[in-house]
């Protein structure tokens, strides 16, 4: 059985909890906060502040806190020979943080795959396959239509917001719709707020609308879509058409794709990697020849 | 340079010589053909019957020969120290093909890529992914409409058929119905060679419709399709949508996996794979941080 951690118990990490509950090779150590005095999860697993304080040592741990903690937090683990998986969603840094998490994991003995689940992650695997399907040609990203996590986050961050909906609307070839609805705090006015999120960097080179709204909450599904469509040329044949589309629950998408490569990081080398670069079948729980059997 | 040769010169081995001459990383050493005598190809390269009369000795053997001769013919190449890639597309023997390739590739210090193409091979990796994304839920292959190669060979080795096509018409939910076009050697009756094809297992279980053709040559068109289609579960989330479909150019595309599985032979230990214990990035040419900074 591969013994797991998850690191953080948001909405990431409760998703994790349940794909680990539905996994039949693995089983839950406990899970690691550290302000665990504060909502403290209703919950049957050990909770601590301190990997080291758990009775079972993980062979894995699933990070589950926000971006920019993920460097120092994924380092702690790896050094002491702990495996991680994280979601790191800052695209252009992530071959830095994968040079940064190399050197930890091979120090520790340990594996880290980075930048695991929606996009980047699931999404990084079928772009890279439509390339080797047609090398030349040009790939569209289109999200939605959703939720999106860091939209959302970037206008809660935004002065006078009390609470926020960022809803993304693709309108084809990688160009987006931002639906913004806000719930202001006692003092600001809407459209002060509204020009600080038309001007924020997450939105300013998109079309944005900007709703007031009294309570937010009813708004909020967690369901989201892709489609990723390319064009292009497979030897010397023009005109080649691939899509891949998905509509999910994207916390459970996410959490499902990181506990999958929990099980591919104990498979790899030390080092650390991105989706792109381990072998799919090592995702899967079971044996090799039923899935070549089966999937092949 | 990866030094290449095609083994096989029909539709296969024509559109795999361009595309290997699409790709920079690449050259070709020349063709291989057991029956050279007979419709000699109007090529600039060197065209031999045995691979030892090549001047330069080639790293992989991209194998465009049938399926059925693949295991014998990869042996070969293999134990001489050079990797072969196959589209062998017989799905209930791959396993054993792929055993029986391990062997010879380790004694030889080289690597085969098995049943590497359309379907057995870029579908491969996505019904993987599928089940990484929900590994509970359904699956269904949904092919064409286009030509089937495989169902136009059948149709062709039985008695009475002088020329034949057979298209492929997805139903849906992985039923296809068969649209089967013939022209009949002289003596033999149209009812009597239909009862022939629709009892033969390769249409007896789907919806099979004959039509007699004076021609068939006006018909063909190397186009086809695929649609992949999965709903399921992630941890506890059901109801997750899962699509990929393509339209292609079948033996172009085919090809194009083939070359980018030849250079991705190159980067594993020796052995035998299929497509899905390869890393996707390893089948693309170019840097490995180029790569994953612009797709993950």
């Amino acid at each position: 059985m591969i013994k797991v951690a998850i690191v953080g118990f948001g909405n990431i990490g409760k998703s994790v909890m349940e794909a680990v509950e539905a996994s039949k090779d693995m089983e839950l150590c406990g899970v690691i906060m550290r302000t665990q005095s504060l909502n403290k999860p209703q919950i049957t697993l050990p909770v601590v502040d301190d990997v080291n304080k758990l009775a079972v040592k993980p062979d894995v741990a699933i990070l589950c806190t926000p971006s920019r903690s993920i460097p120092e937090v994924a380092e702690v683990f790896l050094t002491q020979g702990i495996s991680t998986i994280d979601s790191y969603d800052i695209h252009k840094d992530i071959w830095e943080l994968r040079e940064r998490l190399d050197i930890a994991a091979k120090k520790g003995g340990s594996t880290a795959i980075v930048s695991v689940g929606f996009d980047p992650g699931g999404d990084s695997v079928i772009r890279t396959l439509f390339e080797v399907f047609a090398p030349q040609g040009q790939t569209f990203t289109n999200f939605g239509p959703g939720m999106s996590m860091g939209h959302t986050v970037a206008v809660k961050a935004i002065e006078g917001v009390k609470n926020a909906l960022s809803i993304t609307i693709p309108l084809g070839t990688g160009v987006h719709r931002r639906l913004v609805y806000i719930d202001l705090l006692e003092g600001y006015t809407f459209d002060d707020v509204a020009a600080k999120i038309k001007a924020d960097p997450y939105f300013c080179n998109d079309e944005t609308h900007i709703y007031l709204e009294k309570d937010i909450d009813p708004l909020i599904d967690v369901g989201h879509g892709v489609s990723l469509v390319r064009k292009g040329v497979s030897g010397k044949a023009h005109n080649q058409q691939f899509e891949f589309s998905m509509k999910i629950n994207n916390p459970a998408l996410t959490a499902q794709v990181m506990v999958a490569c929990a099980r591919a990081a104990l498979k790899q080398n030390p080092g650390a990697y991105t989706m792109i670069e381990i072998p799919v079948i090592d995702m899967l729980d079971g044996n090799k020849e039923d899935h070549i059997r089966r999937l092949v």
